[in-house]
C-alpha cells in the first residue's frame, strides 16, 4: 500500500493506517503524505518508511512505484486527501495499473466520479471506497435479513446522522478540519451531505438493496457566518416503493457521531446505531424484540456478518474494525485476483466506484432539490 | 366529573377514569357512557354509578345535571367519544356552564375547534385537552430548560412517533379501534396525523415554546387496501427560526408507542423518549451528557417538573401518571377558580382549547401540503 | 378501607392511597392517620374524610368501625406506620374481623409475625403485605417462565438493591425518614435488610419459586456515626440447589432505587430492573436475547402478566401501578370471598402473611450470620 | 516480537497479533507457534514468517534469537500458551535477556509467579501481563477519578463477570477451549477464578488503587459432570476500608462477556460495563448522572484516558483497541528504555509481574476460603 495524503496532523489518514494494519494483510510501503515536502518527509520518517519510498508528490510516487519490478511495487494506493484532491491521483493511479482505495466522498464532483467509473471499467482494476459504516458486521446482518425477506416488503426507512462538532464557527477558530469541510472550494457542493449525508444514504441503499429514486430536500446553514450548509433533511422515495426520511446535522450540539438507521417492513423492523455497533435490534410485529449480537454463535447470523467478526460475542469490535473490514475484503479480493481464484461474495462486499458515483449523485440531487420550490426532484445520475 | 363515551370495550375512557381517580381529587359522578342504551346502563353499573345519574344520551346528562343544585351537580364533563363526536357535547356542555375535558384531537374539523375556542372565550369556562405527553414531568423540565435559555437559541427539532399497530389491515379483521381510526368519516382528514402526529407537533411547540410557521409534508398509505394515510413525514419551520422534522407512522412494525423528541440549541440538546419517561437526557457541547431524573432531589429540576412528580427518584411514574397530571392540574385550577384564588403557573400548565385549535390546524396544513406540488405551505390557522 | 398512620408528611401512606385509588375498587372511608391528634384531624380533613370517621387512635378506629352496621363499616384496614407499630393494630384488626394490608416489613420481630400468621390462620381473614416489586407484571412474567421450565433448572440468582439516600448522616440533619429507619428501636434488627434487603429476598424467592435454605451474610455500617447497618451482602443457597448473591446498600451514592434481579437456568436467564419495569430481558444460550414487554399483544405473555397490565404496550406503567396491582388483587380476592366465588390464581397472586414471616426470618438469619464467624448459617424460621 | 503458542485454531494468539499489529509499533518477527511441529510450521507460513525464524520449540526460539545480532533479534517474546505452559518459557526468556508479554493468569501457580517476579527484579527487564480490561480508556478514567478524590472515600465495590459459554458440558463435546480450561492440570486451582475472576479482581484493585486484604469465597460447580468450578462469589475487604462483592460465572446462560464494575464513594459512584466500553457512567449524590465518553473533547477526561484513545468521540473503540493499548504502552516503554529516556506515567500504566503475582494469590486465597468453614480468610501473598 502507498498512501497519498495522511501526513502528520491529518485525521483520516491515521485511521486508514490503523485499519489497514489490523489484520496483517497489508503493509504501508510508500507514501506521498503531504503536499508540503517537509511534512511529507517527517511523516514518512515517523511511519518508518524507507527514505527512497517517501515521496513529496503523488505524481512522483505513482511513476516511481510503477517503474519498480512487479514483486516490489505496491498493489494499490490509498487516497486520503481532502475531497477536491481525490480525482487526479486516483485517475493517475488507475492509468498506471494500480488498484485504488479512496476515502469518501469519492471525488469533488459527480462528473469526476463518472470518469473514474469509466476508467475502472476500462482497466478492470478495483476501486474501493471507504464508506466505513457498511463495514460493520451487524449492518451486513441487516442487509442479509432484508434480502432474505425476513421483514417482508420494505415500507419505511428512517436514517439519521447527528453530529455536533460544527455547532460553533470553528472554521474561524483555527480548526483545520472545520476549515476545509466548510469551504466550498475544498468540500464540494454540500458540506453536511458530502461529509455525513452520503454515509447515511449509502447505508440506506446498502441495507434495503434498493435505490433512491426521488428526493425532497432542505439544506440549512444554522450557524451564523458559515458559508456552507451544516444541516439538512431529505424525504426519500425508493425504487421498491418504500418511503424514507434522511436527517443529517453537524450542529446537533452534544451529539458525537450517532448514525442510526431503522428499516421497517411488513413483519418487523431493524434498528442499528453506530454507537452500539455490535447489536442489531430486530423488532417483530407479533414476537418480542430480539437483539442480535456480532460474534454470537447462534445460527441467526448471516455469513456476511460472521465473515466480518474477529472475536466472539461480548468482545466489542468498533469503528476501526469496521474500517479494517473494508480493507480486509478489498485485500482478500486483490489476493484472489492475483491468484486467479474467485473471491467469495463476502469478500466482494465492500463499497466500490459504483457507490461512489451514487454518493456524488446524491449530493447533486439533494442540492438541486434544496434549491427548488417543487417538492419532489427525481434522482438522476 | 361526568363522562360522555367510555363505555365497556372502549379504550381511552378507562384510561381517563384511571387518571382522574389517581389523586383523589376527582370523582366520577355520572355518565352517558354509550350511544347504545344497554351498554350505557351496564357500564354505569359496572362503575358503581347511581342509576339516577346513568344517562343514555349526553343531551339528557347535560340537561339533568344542569338542573341539579350547584353543590350536587358535576363541575365538568369529560368527552371520550371518537373524534367526530367531540364537538356537539363539548359545545352543549359549555353552553350549560360546565367546564370540559376532551380527548385529543379536540374536534373533527378546524372550524369546530374555532367555534369551541370562541365559546370558551365567551363563557370564561375552562377546556382541557388531554395531550398526555406534555403531562410528563421531564417534558416539562425540557420546556423549562429551553425557556431559561440553557440550550441557547434553538436551531433544530427532531420529533418522531413510530407505532406499528396498523401494519396489517386490522380494520378489516374486526379491530374496532383500527376501524374508526382509519375511517375518514370518524377520524377526520388524516389518520396518522390526527391520532399521533398532533401529539408530536404539540410536544414540539410545547417544549420549544415556538410555533410552527410552515410545513412540507408527505402523507403515505403504506398498507394496501387502506382508505386513509398511515404514515407521514413533515419538514417544519418554527417562528424562532428553528427547523424541524416530524415523523409519524402507524406501520413501523414492531414499534409500540415510541414518541421521542430531540431539541438542539447552540449549547446542547435535550432528548426525551416516552418509553423511558422519567429520564431527560441533556447533551452539552462542551460537557459530558447528563441524565436528569424525575423525582430527584438535586437542584436542577424546575418547579414545573417537581410539581408533577408523586414519588421520589427511582419510583417510575408512567403514562397514567402523566395523564393524571393533566387532570390534577385542571382540577387544581378549577378548585382555585371556585375558591377565588389564583392558580399557580404550574397548575395552569395543561393543554387547552388553544392547543386544540393548533392541533386541528396542524392536520389541515399537513394535508394541504401533502396534496401540494410546492415544497412549502405556510401554516395558517 | 381505613388507614392507620399515613398522615401529612408521611411518605408511604400517600403511596398507599394513590395505589388504592387507582382502579376505582377501593374507597378511603376512615383513618387514624397520626398518633398526634392534631395531625390526625388535619390529615383527615385534607383527605375529605368525614369528621365522624377521623379517629385519633387506631384502637378507637377499630372499635368504632366494628360497631357499625356491616354494610357501612370498612372491609379492611391498611397499616402504614413505622415498623415497630405494625403488630398491635394488625392483631387488633384481625381480632375484630377486619382484613389487613400492611406495609413491609410485616412487623418489628419474627415472633410478632408468627403471631399474626397464627391469627390469620385462625380467623380465615386475609392479610396482604405490600411487597410492591412482585406486583410488576414483568416480574410475574419472570416467575411464570421459571415455573413453566423455560429456563431449565435454575442455577444462579443475582439480586441487588442499590440506593444512595443514606450516603450522608441524614438522620442527624433532620431527615425524619432517615431518623426512624436508622433507629434500632423503630426499624428492627437491621436497617438495610429490613428496608430493602427483604424486598430483594422476596423477589428472589417469588421468581424462582424456591426458598432460601442458608445464608452467609456481612452487614456493614459504612457511614461514620451511624448506629445501624446501611449496607450488606449475602451469599444464598436455595432449596432447589441454586446458589445466589444478594446485595443491598443504602450508601451506593448516586443510585436511586435500582432493584435488579437476574436468574440463570440451564437454557437461559432473565433480567429485570425496576427502573425499566415494563421490560423483561430474556437471554438464551443458543438464541438471540429477547425483550418481553408489558402490555404487548404477542402470545409470550403469561396470564399472570397480562392480568396486571392496564394499558397496551408502550404506555409505561410504573411503581404506583405495581403497588395498585397488589391492592387490586387483594380487593378482587375480598370481593370473591364476599360473593362466595373462587378467586382466580391471578387474583390470589399477592404477598401474604406467609411472605411476611419469611421476610422477618430473613432479617433474623442475616443478622445471625453476620455476627457469626462461620461461613454458612442455616435459614431457620 | 516473537510469539510462543498461538498457532492455528488457538483463540488468544490471534487476538495478541491483532492487538500488536494495530499501531504499527510492533512486528511479529518469529514464533514457536505450537508444540506440534507441523502446526508450528504451517502457522508460521500463514503469518508470513520467514522459515528461518519459524521455530518448533520455544527453547530453540529463545536460544536462536539470543544468538542473533542485537539489531536483528526480537525485543520481546509473547507467551500465549495455556496457563500451565507460561512459566518455563517466560523464565527462559528473561534469563536470555528478553522482555516478556504473558497472557493472564501469569502462571500455573503462585510460586511460579513469585519466581518470575524475582527474576524481573534481578534483570531489570519488563514483564507485561495482558489484563485486557484495564487497557480501556474509560477504566483508566475511573481510576483517575478515584485517585483525584472525585468520589470521596471509597466505600463499596461491586464487580461482576457473567459469561454463559460453559453452561453445557462442552468439554465433553469437543470444545478445545472448554477442555483445557476445565482441566485442573492445565488451568490451575480454579477455572472460573483463573479465567475471569482474576480479571475482575484486577479491575477492582486497579480502579480503587487499593488492595484486597480478606476474602470470603464460595466456588461452585453448577454443571453436572464438570471436574472444576464454573461459578463463584467472593466477599471482599480492601485495605482502604472499603467492602466489596465479586461475582464470576461461566454458567450465566445467555451472557457473553459482561464484565461490569461499580465503585461507590462518599460523593458518588462510577459504573463501567465492558459491553459499552466507551462510556463511563458517573453518578453523583447531589447532581445528575453524567456519561463520560472516550475520545470526547471536554476537559473532564484524564490524560490517562486520552492517551489511550485513537479516535474522536463517537467512533467506538473496542476490545482489540484495549488490548492494543497494553501492547502500545509496553512498546513505548521499551522504546524509552532503549533510547534512555523516561517513560511517561501514562506509558507505564500497563499490568506487570506485580499484578500477575496478585492474581495468582487471588486464586489461591479464594480457593482456600472456599474450602474453609470460617467466613473470612486473610489475603496472603
Amino acid at each position: 500500500m502507498g498512501m497519498i495524503g495522511g501526513g502528520q496532523d491529518a485525521f483520516i489518514g491515521a485511521i486508514h493506517r490503523l485499519a489497514a494494519n489490523m489484520d496483517g494483510l497489508i503493509e504501508l510501503s510508500c507514501g506521498a503524505l503531504s503536499i508540503n515536502p517537509e511534512t511529507a518527509i517527517a511523516s514518512g520518517r515517523a511511519l518508518f518508511l524507507p527514505e527512497s519510498r517517501t515521496y513529496t508528490s503523488y505524481e512522483e510516487m505513482i511513476k516511481s512505484e510503477a517503474a519498480l519490478p512487479s514483486e516490489e511495487r505496491i498493489d494499490f494506493v490509498t487516497i486520503v486527501t481532502p475531497n477536491f484532491a481525490h480525482f487526479a491521483p486516483a485517475m493517475m493511479a488507475l492509468e498506471h495499473g494500480f488498484n485504488v482505495v479512496i476515502e469518501k466522498p469519492i471525488t469533488f464532483s459527480l462528473e469526476e466520479a463518472k470518469l473514474l467509473q469509466d476508467k475502472v471499467n476500462e482497466t478492470g482494476l478495483t476501486l474501493c471506497l471507504t464508506h466505513t459504516y457498511s463495514g460493520y458486521p451487524m449492518v451486513k446482518q441487516a442487509k442479509a435479513m432484508v434480502k432474505e425477506g425476513k421483514l417482508g416488503k420494505i415500507r419505511k426507512v428512517w436514517v439519521e446522522y447527528p453530529q455536533g462538532w460544527l455547532s460553533r464557527l470553528s472554521e474561524r477558530e483555527g480548526n483545520a478540519q472545520a476549515a476545509w469541510r466548510t469551504d466550498p472550494k475544498k468540500s464540494g457542493k454540500s458540506s453536511v451531505m458530502g461529509d455525513i449525508g452520503t454515509h447515511a444514504a449509502h447505508l440506506a441503499e446498502y441495507i434495503t438493496g434498493s435505490s433512491i429514486t426521488a428526493v425532497c430536500a432542505e439544506l440549512n446553514t444554522l450557524v451564523d457566518g458559515r458559508v456552507m450548509d451544516d444541516d439538512g433533511a431529505v424525504l426519500l422515495k425508493f425504487e421498491n416503493g418504500a418511503k424514507g426520511v434522511l436527517m443529517a446535522s453537524q450542529v446537533a450540539a452534544g451529539e458525537e457521531n450517532a448514525l442510526k438507521i431503522r428499516v421497517y417492513g411488513e413483519n418487523g423492523g431493524i434498528e442499528w446505531l453506530q454507537h452500539d455497533p455490535n447489536s442489531l435490534i430486530v423488532k417483530w410485529l407479533t414476537e418480542p424484540t430480539q437483539i442480535l449480537r456480532a460474534g454470537s454463535n447462534y445460527s441467526h447470523l448471516s455469513s456476511f456478518a460472521t465473515h466480518n467478526c474477529r472475536t466472539p460475542g461480548g468482545h466489542p469490535e468498533g469503528y476501526l474494525e469496521a474500517f479494517a473490514n473494508i480493507y480486509r475484503n478489498f485485500a482478500l479480493t486483490l489476493q484472489c485476483k492475483l491468484q486467479g481464484t474467485e473471491p467469495s461474495p463476502e469478500m466482494l462486499d465492500f463499497p466500490t466506484v459504483v457507490d461512489g458515483v451514487r454518493g456524488m449523485a446524491f449530493i447533486d440531487n439533494v442540492v438541486a432539490s434544496s434549491e427548488s420550490d417543487l417538492k419532489w426532484t427525481p434522482f438522476v445520475v
